[in-house]
């Protein structure tokens, strides 16, 4: 049976998606692929609101935050931490030996821009991370805000992780100054896991080359070199690429305002229903506009929700880490529609009468 | 026109394998994804002759190389260095803060077993690098003379870049006490670039653990904490893996004995072609069993025979780095036949002939 994936990645594949990747291969190094590299990130460029270089790592967007922090952080950074994923790029840079600090709100919080001005007007920080949408948690942070306390320290580097929103929602990233906006494939832009894409401001590149031991395989300056050639330092993940030349293609068909209003009505559906049947876990005014962590304050048996699911062909997800079981994860986002969205509640609704 | 692809990777692809990297997507934190990885870990075992774990790292063959530095290196490392390949590592080693140490032979040449006693005599070295098969240059060390060498000093590591030979020329890395030896995924194995894969003996994991500032996204530790659950640290290029799955599959029906022939056959017959109407490249002795670099020796336009090739469709590579238009490369790997690299052949001495 096909199942319907509702989890935060991967999703599910349309059959265009799907017979893009089964291509014949070509040279990386040939021109054929180089046209193709200039089509996918000439329209990343459109979805990210950039002028930005673009630059695509064969990683999952783990390795893009890695990336960052090495290439960027000569003395000290900022993490803002509200969950999972922005706790992990924290570790990210201390396990790559780097001076590293937080400023942490509870799980499920969003971060606000005040503290992270009173945080910066205190210290010098080369860089500031924010985990644009936290999918551990669904609660999506405020953009702009922060992004316009972090544009009055002209030094600090803004790197957004924008892994599970980027191509469901707006992003700015040259009116918001954002030096490394940075995402994965397998989340809104609806292709296969196993690359990940990062716009990445020329300063943010002058300060790589004068970062010691930035390592290799994610060098921005190395990617800077190849992308001059319109090509990939390392031998890339083609059938991916494929993918996502044709997805891009097709957003930007679709229209990327209708995509965000898209994704913008499945968020006010699946939060409505959640708040009439259950709760939201993120804070209000910061519910993701991709993912929706549901509060089980029903004290019902989760695993056994996500099992019935399956059953009938649904997959959502349990609650992140330390949330599992008591909260459950529906992303809304790729290509799902509101129709997809309103078969999954009601099955949900039905699986819950039976289980009480 | 679909080109048939004679540069040493990526390679063609057969049909049967396009159509497996076209299935649909599986969350990579469930039951189905983790008995696929165990299908293809297993079946690695038996391809790389080894009870090691196996780690899928979404990468090129760069990355994993980048991991073997920065996880198993506290002191120092020497690097066994003959071409371009060899010599990344180790400007690998050097970007990421270590102290390493070149042997060095120019171009073309093989590795001397009694220079690596020699040095190894001489200081303590934390691990040893040897790139097997200098796709470069076409030259092949001598794994076996190397790694009896290497076995004689317990406390160093011994790492080995298999990118251009892994499925094409057997290696028993259990018997010849490889720590990690390493691969990727669109040269031998004949599925697309995206993903790499290495055998890591529980030495190595351990040292890993001991290493300081080795990162995360190629951290051994992390993959080996997820290898314990049949999963990968980070979301994974699930199509590769698939693609993956069903290679192994067909090699071991093939019978790893057959495919090791037929990649020895096709070596034969390219060399003794390029004996009798040109010359090679590498040491006599050293002649690689996947890919043959060819001399120049007519001082023609290499480029320009390319492009007629290309215009036949056969695609074949132009000499490395410095080596441009003094050699060129065929690679006869992964699914390629005997047939085939017939057909290329006739075609280029076609070719030269009207081209004198």
């Amino acid at each position: 049976m096909i199942k319907r994936m509702f989890i935060p990645g991967p999703v599910n594949l349309c059959e265009n998606t799907r017979n893009s990747l089964s291509k014949q291969m070509i040279g990386h190094r040939s021109e054929d692929f180089s046209k193709l590299y200039r089509e996918v990130t000439g329209n990343l460029r459109k979805i990210m609101f950039t002028d930005n270089r673009i630059f695509l790592s064969t990683s999952s967007g783990s390795g893009l935050m890695e990336a960052a922090t090495r290439n960027l952080v000569q003395n000290k950074s900022l993490h803002l931490v509200n969950g999972a994923f922005s706790e992990k790029w924290f570790k990210i840079a201390k396990a790559n030996g780097k001076k590293a600090e937080k400023l942490e709100y509870d799980w499920g919080l969003g971060i606000k821009a005040g503290d992270v001005e009173e945080q910066l007007s205190k210290e010098k920080f080369d860089a500031v991370f924010l985990t644009h949408n936290e999918t551990s948690t669904g609660a999506m942070n405020k953009l702009e805000k922060i992004a316009k306390i972090v544009q009055d320290f002209p030094e600090t580097m803004f790197c957004v992780d924008a892994v599970s929103s980027l191509g469901g929602v707006k992003i700015e990233t040259d009116k918001l100054g954002i030096d490394v906006l940075l995402a994965s494939s397998q989340k809104c832009l609806a292709i296969p896991p196993g690359l990940a894409m990062a716009s990445v401001s020329d300063r943010a590149i002058k300060r790589a080359s004068e970062t010691k031991n930035r390592g290799h395989y994610f060098d921005f300056t190395e990617f800077a070199k190849y992308d001059k050639k319109a090509q990939t330092p390392s031998t890339p993940a083609i059938p991916q690429i494929y993918a996502l030349n044709h997805k891009l293609n097709e957003i930007l068909d679709e229209g990327l305002e209708q995509r965000f209003e898209r994704h913008w009505e499945m968020a006010k559906l699946v939060q409505g229903w959640a708040e009439e049947e259950w709760a939201l876990f993120a804070e209000p005014g910061y519910e993701s506009l991709t993912v929706t962590a549901v509060e089980n304050n029903k004290g019902l048996d989760v695993s056994e929700l996500i099992s019935k699911l399956e059953k009938e062909g649904f997959l959502i997800g349990n609650g992140y880490g330390k949330l599992a079981g008591r909260t459950f994860r529906i992303a809304h986002m790729g290509d799902t529609s509101l129709n997809d969205v309103n078969e999954l509640l009601e099955t949900i609704n039905e699986i819950v009468e039976a289980m009480n």
